[in-house]
């Protein structure tokens, strides 16, 4: 049966970025079978009322690890805390239970936020798809792989038997792709990066990693392989299509210039670079480039939301700054960064990151009646500075209504922090949680 | 009637950052007259549960205008706006009726918002008053006077008549201080300063005005003074205690040594001046100092939203990355500058900023239900990094509810925004906002 969203202000962000002022969209089954004006609107099928809210394309987040939810807010001005708090934490209490009601109550969090496509990379990633698979959610998930002792793989390297059992089990799913994560250019080995390309090569499937992150990263490639993180994923063949590379803060005029003829995409995660205080990725420098960049919220433990929108005016002001100039990066190519160049970089443009008629019904409707959504003079600026998480009013992944008036539809989101809770019960009781803050 | 919020997390942000991990508040008129934890909470009164929430000093807004809301979103990432767009538009459309009810409106977003105390600076402030006063919440409101033709005051200078006025007639409110706002030291001369320093000093009252904000500003005092501004209006004897100063994102170290000398306060806004790619003012310099800073939102066409909430964020993330360390301004202290730091800054620091006997009663309930308010490991790190306006759940001023479950207690907020779109009327037709994005 046809359902049609009808009376929003609709932004579709399609090429020609064609909006509809009072505007409807018409859905059957998984897919957008018609957008327009209201005037030529036929009725037919069910009818949900936008009450003039903006609707825009289901919003993007290009890096994420779910799992570590349970972890908010612990030690978040603590120098080093990934070592000296993550890392033990993980390791220690982060089993298949916990990863399964992290990434749960994660996706209940950011599909409340609009946020209706995923890249995740965590470990025990096949109870983070169970769960994206029950939520009904859009993602690529990748197995993290690493030379270092992970939760999910006591012995090093020992991620890659569980990683390829992962994409076998759900390489034909319909909304989630599974991919490969090695941890990072300095967590994984020569050898264990070309072992993770392979594999990505023999399914056909993204690989995704951290790369140019940290300091202590930069110099040690510099010390031990006089080149750049970049230079050196190229030299080793990795560097192609199939990579989308998070963080990317420090890049030099070359690794910018590699990653453009390589064709490699940038997950960029301002909050999370800029909380941590390592740094502000020249995103101005990579689109001019042409090289397909998106926004990423990073884990929970370092961006804090998941949600899309936060990204939004962050990377307004801190990009605004950095290049001198208010009239850098308007609001409406923000809002482009967060939907459909989101789907670039994931090579999902086919489906989402767009309202047009044929693609996936993948939408998110905010509401206006809020205080801090008035005037809407332009839809993306009240998007980029003025929406929170708190206006998503209605959200569809495929077809399928998952938030409605500010509510998950299909669960309770107490049911699930109860599920987490009840993960969360011996890590609760560790003395590094009771001692981080 | 004594009235009691129990079952909340209360951070008190006293001296020794007292908190409640399970805690009451009892208010009685408009003072709080106990708090503690909740075994030693005896029952009489009114009983509100807090549900887990956290409660904390209702915030405080330094630097706002709130006569601009109708302007929101036009104009956002245009060159020069200021002058191509907002002065004209104000100079055409602004009047008492668009004054009051963009006040009016703007008081709304605050207190949903959480936002219990600003300080404004504005034209037509009577009409603000007004205002403030139907709403009961607390504030600062300057008459903005300016050695330029302004839409209340069409001969140059004539704003001291009214400003004069406006003082008289509210300066034994209960809740409102007026007080007298030049606009800048690039747009009052030296007589102008001087004339609304006497004033300010004749009636005991604060000054406020925007110093060290534009680049501009900066070269004519270069060029004109061979000084700095601060150095400028020090010259001319306007640098005391009663003077809040906006913005200050040009301080040399002499300025800072001079402010610190002569226990100004700074209206601090990181939101407003990173949109407009300005620069981030040393705050880290200006508090090791010993300075008084507070937070502040600037217009609703600066900072668009008009609460603490979102300053709070963008203060982490802007001032982490300035000073290369991520432990600097732990959540704590970015807290303390949005409460009781922001009431020391406008010396209401006896009434309000923070929860202690005998203090009024002006506090927020943050709700921990929704999806990003889990879990509470650190409150501080919650409310900083987390929370945005749409987990304000409660909000007291003067011990009078005005916020209840996320909607105002005493109006409806479609009232007024109808009653702000009918005084919007004139400016909607016009050629300016018809072609601004």
């Amino acid at each position: 049966m046809k359902k049609s969203i009808v009376n929003a202000r609709i932004i579709t962000m399609d090429e020609k970025m064609t909006e509809y002022k009072k505007g409807f969209l018409t859905m059957e089954g998984d897919r957008i079978v018609r957008l327009g004006d209201m005037e030529s609107f036929q009725e037919e099928g069910e009818i949900i009322d936008g009450k003039n809210g903006i609707l825009m394309p289901g919003m993007i987040n290009t890096h994420a690890h779910l799992g570590m939810l349970p972890f908010r807010s612990l030690g978040d001005d603590v120098k080093d805390r990934l070592r000296r708090f993550l890392f033990p934490l993980e390791n220690q209490y982060m089993n298949k239970n916990l990863a399964y009601w992290g990434a749960k109550y994660s996706i209940c969090e950011m599909l409340l936020g609009g946020v209706t496509t995923v890249l995740d990379m965590y470990y025990f990633e096949d109870e983070i798809a169970k769960a994206v698979d029950a939520m009904h959610m859009r993602a690529i998930l990748g197995e993290t792989v690493a030379d270092l002792e992970t939760c999910d793989s006591r012995e090093p390297g020992s991620g890659f038997a569980y990683a390829e059992e992962f994409i076998h089990k759900w390489k034909n799913h319909k909304l989630i792709t599974p991919c490969i994560a090695p941890h990072a250019t300095n967590t994984n080995g020569e050898e264990s990066l070309k072992r993770a390309k392979k594999i990505s090569e023999i399914y056909q499937l993204p690989i995704t990693m951290h790369v140019a992150e940290m300091d202590y990263e930069m110099k040690y490639f510099k010390d031990t392989y006089s080149m750049t993180p970049v230079k050196f994923l190229d030299s080793i063949g990795c560097l192609d299509e199939s990579l989308i590379a998070a963080h990317c803060i420090h890049l030099s005029k070359e690794d910018i210039e590699l990653l453009r003829k390589r064709n490699v995409g940038v997950a960029h995660c301002i909050g999370s670079n800029t909380k941590s205080a390592k740094g502000v990725a020249d995103i101005k420098a990579l689109l001019d480039s042409g090289i397909r960049v998106g926004l990423g919220t990073d884990g929970a433990t370092s961006g804090n939301t998941l949600d899309v929108l936060t990204q939004f005016k962050l990377f307004a002001n801190f990009h605004k700054l950095k290049n001198k100039d208010r009239s850098i990066f308007p609001a409406q190519e923000i809002v482009a960064l967060g939907t459909i160049r989101g789907a670039k970089t994931l090579h999902l443009d086919k489906l989402a990151g767009s309202l047009e008629v044929g693609k996936q019904a993948d939408f998110v409707l905010l509401e206006t009646d809020s205080a801090n959504m008035f005037p809407v003079f332009n839809p993306y600026s009240v998007i980029v500075y003025s929406a929170n998480s708190g206006n998503v009013d209605t959200v569809f992944v495929a077809g399928k209504c998952l938030v409605r008036h500010k509510k998950l539809v299909e669960v309770e989101l107490q049911t699930v922090r109860n599920g987490l809770l009840g993960a969360m019960e011996e890590m609760l009781g560790s003395d590094i949680v009771k001692t981080v803050n």
